[in-house]
């Protein structure tokens, strides 16, 4: 493998100091650029994108392309791994994501296993096609769902507003819930470990319901498998520390508890003020955020007064810009260009004065 | 007017002792009762129910005959100021609330005005009819949305996923919502001050949107206008003070910020410790909530096991309990029947020992 050219983004994850702030963003290949949609019509379907190393690998770099982004993330879908264990994932046209055997009965959540790594082959071979196609520009991030939020999916058996099959299984029989968790971590561990082994330089923990709990409960349902996925994880690859990125969106209440879970970086949406956030756990952990994805439907010059109002927030080390939450297919990808333009220059701004 | 029979949740509203925890729940008159669904198929839409002084009465008692609630709140749409503005609410079969006319066009929203109070009579008619009919036996709560929720529907034009619009609005032309925040701030003062005059004796402020606002937005653009709201509403009415409860869904991270804005009680979700809750605010203001409304979709024994963890966590002094966000449409009326039996039983319980 050829050296890292740019490590600015796994320098930032673990607080050490960079010339400038590194930026990636939630999603950055997707249906916002007219490249990606080219190539999803190419591949027939979203699963067929996601389940062909070389088309994955094309829709990954497409962004970087573009836009000087300080990392690359795998493109796949957050729900492979329920998908390996039998659930049959299927996009309904316009719908999202759905399972035909959503997780209902009794005996069939008792039954539930880790799935053999090999049905998951295809996401490795696309993280090393990835990392081969790089050629040492940025560093690559592997990803998964978190315990919890794949638990949603598999139990409602698609999306939900409400959740209220996963929470009546919460409160009704706790004990099925956190048997179905229990799989879902150890799982998740061996899926991240073998994306690791295959190159992924990083890794982040999509929990994109964990904020969907009560007080309490996502200390108990969500945060409690994260932590043992992540101390389940290969730290070290390359000689260089893996660095575990956690994401719960709406977690800004549950900071402290997330920032003991064994990351070195907390994702923050953007309702959590960085200088709170700083203040609460800046001390222990790098923070990765947190612009509102919606703040892209604005001027490049409103675009641009938003960045510079974030990254006043910040201290120069340990901070990785992004969105607070996934990009939205209708953005305009200008206004991105004119973000991640924003961030550099807001440095080459501090170093001249 | 007869006296109240039953104070106590304006008493808590106020953090004066009471003999037991007070219980009423957002949305208790609704959908998940049958005689509900009975009196809205007579009235033919949902609009005409809001819209007959006699039906929302006989809809706002409906619960109280169920279950003993300490507190009846005002039936209506949160939408009725905006409709009066002439932006013509309707409702299309299945999709919630729209606007004909929603807020696109610059000279449209410098017209906007607040609305003659005569438009909204049938609302302050329905709560001196529903004070009539309670007859002293709990407080009536009257209500609106917030000047940030409203604007949200009125530039969107119903509801939202994103709230890409408003977003964009507020990131591109600030200018603009700020006036739009303005005139809702005095329309929603003075359609609370006619509800105070006409008999509601406490009046809450729904800010459902405000927690979609990302950190200092939510400050600027929602709590600002709420707190100018309360410093225009009469606090006094029939010799009492009129408690004021601001409930911002999503608001957790803004605890301190919201009990400074002049309410008396702080609304909380579920995703707020009640106990962190109390460290932090509980000493300036009341706080009402916050059990999550899909518990109510688990057996009552589990519904029981809730709310006792939760009143374990409460002074004695300055709770109102009630549910984290409206109540489920497909709730069992017996759950309700078990939490408001367990609230209440839960004090019992602390007397006699």
């Amino acid at each position: 493998m050829k050296p890292l050219e740019n490590d600015t983004f796994l320098r930032a994850c673990l607080r050490q100091p960079t010339e400038y702030t590194p930026v990636w963003l939630m999603r950055q290949a997707g249906r916002y650029l007219p490249e990606y949609r080219a190539t999803r019509a190419r591949a027939g379907s979203f699963l067929a994108l996601c389940k062909s190393p070389e088309l994955a690998t094309e829709v990954t770099l497409q962004p970087l392309e573009r836009f000087p982004l300080d990392a690359a993330i795998l493109f796949s879908d957050i729900l492979t791994v329920p998908d390996a264990m039998g659930l049959g994932l299927y996009f309904a046209d316009g719908e999202g994501p759905k399972f035909e055997r959503p997780l209902r009965d009794e005996a069939v959540i008792k039954a539930l296993a880790v799935p053999d790594m090999a049905k998951l082959r295809y996401v490795f071979d696309a993280v090393s096609s990835i990392r081969s196609a790089l050629d040492g520009r940025v560093p690559l991030i592997g990803f998964s769902g978190s315990p919890f939020t794949l638990a949603c999916y598999m139990i409602e058996g698609g999306g939900s507003d409400s959740f209220s099959r996963v929470k009546t299984m919460l409160y009704d029989r706790p004990d099925l819930l956190h048997h179905i968790l229990d799989i879902n971590a150890q799982a998740v561990a061996a899926y991240l470990n073998e994306q690791i082994a295959a190159g992924a330089q990083a890794v982040q923990l999509f929990d994109t319901w964990g904020g969907t709990l009560a007080a309490g409960k996502y200390q108990e349902f969500s945060l409690a498998y994260m932590r043992r996925v992540i101390s389940l994880l290969q730290r070290e690859a390359e000689g260089r520390r893996v660095p575990v990125i956690v994401f719960t969106k709406g977690g800004g209440l549950w900071l402290e508890d997330i920032a003991d879970c064994g990351c070195d970086v907390v994702g923050l949406d953007w309702t959590v003020s960085l200088v709170d956030a700083q203040r609460r756990i800046g001390g222990k952990v790098a923070l990765q955020g947190n612009l509102d994805p919606n703040a892209l439907f604005a001027s490049p010059e409103a675009i641009e007064r938003e960045v510079a109002n974030l990254l006043e927030q910040t201290a120069k080390a340990g901070h990785v810009f992004n969105l607070g939450h996934g990009i939205s297919q209708f953005t305009d990808p200008e206004h991105v260009a004119a973000l991640v333009d924003a961030v550099h220059r807001r440095h080459q701004f501090c170093t001249a004065t």
